[in-house]
């Protein structure tokens, strides 16, 4: 069983009820962040509160408490769980709006919830995903819009696939929820803009750097055809390889030895977190 | 005081809670329509139904009720009110979703508010907008997305302002919750893409057949330089004239008299309503 906090009371998650004047309801006025804890503690907790801060500046909405009160509240409900391992999700909205239009005060909810783990074949075979022509409208603020990518579940689904990766303008971006690396010899590359700046995808950035050279730039379309290997950073697919990409086989269709090398070194980071 | 139907339940609209895990809350899968009542009767209520099943196939979500059932309510709802010209908001979302990204059964709501007439030294003098480089996505669809203009918010009260006209690559398309008309001669031009097909347009086209030449086009940007008079559509704005576009002073700056006249001609059809 599950409980969230909404400002200020925690109650069940199932009997928060959010007014219909909401601003993200009425809006889509809204941000959120994700995060996992492991062995009862949140991941990369700085890293994941100084982007839920960004998100808010980026929607001009002040946070309604500090670090240190979130933390506190984060641990309560997750406390609550009785499991180490568990999901939390903060949702901030615009608050209740006046007139419809106009941003009120806050709406903060912090949820805990299950993890849904990727199954295990999908690292031992890779991913297959669709190319989409699109760019993210304000990619490094986490909103809550995904309309794209729920409009195109019954696409990817035909295909056969798992997600989609956004291209535009002959660049690559990221995939619906999480970034994109691709792998050249000893080069570990991956696109610097109109991305959302994820968390995984920074904790991979330092984790190999004694062993890739890291190049975050720009990344094209073209650079897909001779990559060794592809993969997908988020906090719950951690380094997924991708080992297909619309009708393109990544390297030799495999997943490869980088891959799983920053997926082991990933694993090593959370067990002793 | 005001009621709203929420899924089968009718309430105090202040009692209504939207659960957390709703799909619009989460992601930003909603869609609205807004019309109003004039003399206890939905205004152009076909036209309002066929565009709500419209936006409700754009997101790909299934109606919940048919037109008559939905119009029994809305009349049970307007009567509860206790006015005869009040504003009904359907706002529809993509529903409780099992793992926060599938759609669900989606969730309805009908709500009626009271109207927030537009200011009679606006008809008097026009307003000011000022231009904003955007178009929207999937603008067609009325989905509940309006963030562009809740940050530009700030902006446009700066400027003396009171909304944003939309343009790129040199064509104006619409403000940011209302159409656009500019006036040359007897010609009455207004944008034919990148926009919600609003019902008031439709019904100013209508109107005007008579006395204008009509024209829905793609308007250039360079075209507002020599336009007579300009003005906005919508439902609660009806026909509102601009006089400032940035630092372009629209024809004299003044009022002009085809703007008038439409919108006495509007005024008299909702009169008889």
């Amino acid at each position: 069983m599950h409980y969230g906090y909404f400002n200020g009371t925690i109650l069940p998650t199932d009997q928060i009820g959010v007014g219909v004047t909401d601003l993200s309801l009425l809006r889509g006025y809204g941000l959120f962040d994700y995060f996992l804890t492991y062995n009862g503690r949140p991941f990369q907790w700085d890293w994941y509160w100084e982007r839920f801060r960004n998100s808010a500046a980026g929607l001009r909405l002040p946070l309604p408490m500090s670090q240190d009160e979130t933390y506190a509240i984060v641990m309560d409900l997750v406390a609550r769980t009785g499991h180490p391992d568990v999901a939390v999700r903060f949702v901030m909205t615009g608050g209740y709006s006046p007139d419809s239009i106009s941003i009120g005060t806050p709406n903060l909810m912090i949820l805990t919830e299950d993890i849904h783990p990727v199954p295990p074949v999908q690292y031992e075979q890779g991913i297959k995903v669709i190319l989409d022509e699109y760019v993210r409208e304000m990619a490094e603020v986490k909103t809550t819009d995904y309309k794209r990518v729920i409009l195109k579940a019954e696409e990817i689904r035909a295909a056969n696939a798992l997600d989609i990766l956004y291209h535009k303008d002959g660049e690559v971006s990221e995939l619906s929820r999480s970034n994109f690396f691709i792998v050249k010899g000893d080069n570990l590359i991956t696109p610097n803009r109109h991305i959302l700046r994820g968390i995984t995808r920074r904790t991979i950035i330092d984790l190999a750097q004694t062993d890739f050279q890291v190049e975050e730039r720009p990344v094209l379309l073209s650079e897909l055809y001779d990559a060794d290997e592809a993969f997908t950073t988020s906090s719950t697919k951690q380094v997924l390889p991708i080992t297909q990409i619309g009708e393109l086989v990544v390297g030799d269709g495999r997943v490869g030895s980088r891959s799983r090398f920053l997926l082991e070194r990933f694993n090593e980071l959370v067990a002793n977190w």
